[in-house]
């Protein structure tokens, strides 16, 4: 049995998207699950190991629901065009890349490192079309130690030739290379990646379908992100009601083992949302790449009053940071702008509802994961926040919220994933 | 005579706000003053003060136009509430803590220090109500090397008991402060700074305009930034058209011998952008305050096409970072989302423009700042962004643009103010 202990001032959020507050308490870990927080560390547990991390901050781990493993190499730069033309001028020819392994073997060597050391635990990431390359990745992410799904995208029209499959090929590689990953790694799962619908024709969508009903595999792509896409989205499927029920219609939309998160939802209509709760999609929301790409904000308030499921997403490089502190701040400011600009009778979210989606929101879709609960995963993260000091007096919620803020300035000094200890070096 | 040149990948913006790039490039500075850009390094100057810094990037200083010191301690925090209750809630409590000299210390201290340390060598500041506190921070901000306006906050109605004064005692106080400041020291000036107008009667104001006649000191306050602010405003003062021409009544909205800076504007009507430029008004454009205090966005693109002086604020604490490298950033996201919710006819602001507005623009308030250009004063900041590696071969243009939204894992290596080398330890 192996058991340990971390003392600190514990921050996690309830069921009711509120945060709960263990100051000086202890969380206990027995073989990778949580047994629950104490504030007096129990008698039987005085032989574990046992860690004071005294007034440092302890946290579930992030779970990124949506993230571009290839896309890392330019996160920060081409900022200056809408989502179509800005897969085609940037995103698309950068993946071309991915092709020499002596490239991807760099670039993900970045971009695993960076993930790990971030507080991150968990993530759903798009690799590229390349299943050499994909498998490379998720070699990395296995050894890295966090949680992973991991996609090789599939993608058969309206890209670039250096970046296009046969719709057969593309179905061939891709159950390949499921039954060749579903097992292989303790920590990473392949999961199916229809890149979105404009990219996918109708016969591979249906091979798609067809391949995850025979392995039950997980799935993630995009939705409604756009007003130009969801245009040709319609015009490309003309047999959709809406841009969701173009994926429902092959099977990949969520639905009984078929676990699936749809990235943005900006434009989610009621009928999508309808067929989003039924299906227990996860949303996985992107506000920064919302903004940068200049998407729009996402109407998260009605997402979660209609009870549907919500996580974050870094979506690099949609989104230029890594940071789910810097996805939840985002998330709240673009509420705001909501809220002013479009509709004001959906009120802001706040730092507690955002920190939600972030551990628990986002967490459900990897099991039991996202808080300190008994029989949860014990993903945690120790973050050490005495750089942002202030002589006002301020409550441990202010604390917490100034961290998200603030993240910078703060260090990270311990973090498990399930238990075992990351390396942060 | 001083003279020290630095070699480095220089970037400035010129007048029509695009970025030029000078790779491997020396930047001379001879008493302070700025004596051009050489590609190779002039004969006469081989037996100056010669530093090559390689292959990091040199920049002009940021100005930071709009920043409250006293808020500082309580950035990233509170950031649940609108404009005017978010004051009563949070500003102006804090705020009066600062009648204790010794909190004031603490405080000031970690802002000067973290101002001195950040990418930024010019700022107009509020301070608070308080004389002796404003001048302690006056003090420390001398002693940083940081060149910066600095305000006594004037308010003598809808503010707490402990917030406010009388309109004879603020305005003699602030006489008295400019009297005793306006030839103290040599890189911070005192500034004329009204809260806003609901917080000043018209008798203070009055005040207000005859001491500035009198000493000609520069004005700053806030203007046009909340709908429910600017209904309030119309109602306080019935004799103004717009809110902009409630100060201009006093003679506290630019015009000759007036310098003046306006922060936000986000509601700024034609009247009030044609009586800005008429005065000649420096707008602080604030975009994270604008998103944080659910203000809304600022027509920038407008204010540009209609020739208005823009520079950028931090506006800490309605803006959690002191970062104008953020403030660039959220200035550009933030308009992809107006020209996206609000008015598709005003196109995003793009890296070079907010560039030109961190550095020229807001550098225009303080003299000839902003730019490399011989005879301007040598503010420059020296930066290496090795951190932000990436296998992908871009452009310096993009190694730029990358740095501003990646600025956390760059370091500022050395800068300048005037030439004089500030201290970042």
């Amino acid at each position: 049995m192996n058991r340990f202990a971390w003392k600190g001032h514990i921050f996690q959020t309830n069921d009711d998207m509120k945060i709960e507050i263990f100051e000086n308490s202890w969380v206990l870990c027995e073989d990778g699950i949580c047994k629950g927080i104490f504030k007096e560390l129990p008698e039987e547990w005085k032989n574990a190991e046992l860690t004071d991390f005294g007034d440092k901050i302890i946290i579930p781990g992030f779970c990124d629901l949506h993230v571009h493993a290839p896309q890392y190499t330019y996160r920060g730069t081409g900022m200056d065009l809408e989502l179509l033309d800005w897969l085609q001028k940037y995103a698309f020819p950068e993946e071309a890349s991915y092709a020499d392994l002596e490239y991807a073997e760099k670039a993900y060597s970045i971009f695993v490192t960076d993930l790990r050391r971030s507080a991150t635990t968990r993530a759903s990431i798009f690799a590229s079309l390349h299943v050499p390359a994909t498998e490379l990745l998720m070699e990395k992410l296995e050894a890295s130690g966090l949680k992973t799904y991991v996609g090789k995208v599939n993608m058969d029209r309206n890209s670039p030739d250096i970046l296009r499959e046969t719709a057969e090929s593309s179905a061939a590689d891709t159950d390949r290379w499921i039954s060749e990953t579903e097992n292989r790694f303790e920590n990473t799962k392949p999961i199916i990646t229809p890149r979105f619908i404009p990219s996918c024709t109708d016969e591979l969508m249906t091979s798609l379908g067809e391949i995850q009903k025979k392995h039950k595999t997980a799935v993630q792509s995009h939705v409604s992100e756009n007003p130009s896409e969801i245009k040709w989205v319609s015009e490309l499927c003309p047999f959709s009601d809406f841009y969701g029920d173009a994926y429902d219609h092959f099977g990949l939309f969520g639905g009984e083992n078929c676990k699936t998160i749809m990235a943005h939802c900006v434009y989610s209509d009621e009928r999508e949302q309808k067929l989003m709760k039924e299906r227990g999609v996860w949303i996985a929301h992107c506000p920064q790449s919302n903004m940068n790409v200049a998407s729009g904000i996402a109407p998260v308030r009605e997402f979660i009053n209609n009870g549907l499921k919500v996580g974050l997403g870094s979506d690099v490089a949609g989104g230029s940071s890594l940071s789910i502190f810097r996805a939840m701040t985002d998330a709240i400011m673009s509420s705001k702008l909501r809220w002013r600009l479009v509709d004001p009778s959906l009120h802001q979210l706040s730092v507690d509802e955002v920190f939600h989606m972030a551990t628990r929101g986002g967490g459900s879709f990897f099991g039991k994961v996202g808080a300190f609960e008994e029989g949860f995963e014990m993903d945690a993260v120790v973050i050490d926040d005495s750089a942002l000091y202030t002589p006002k007096k301020i409550s441990m919620h202010d604390r917490f919220e100034r961290l998200c803020y603030l993240y910078k300035d703060a260090k990270i000094v311990s973090k498990c994933v399930s238990g075992r200890k990351i390396d942060l070096g």
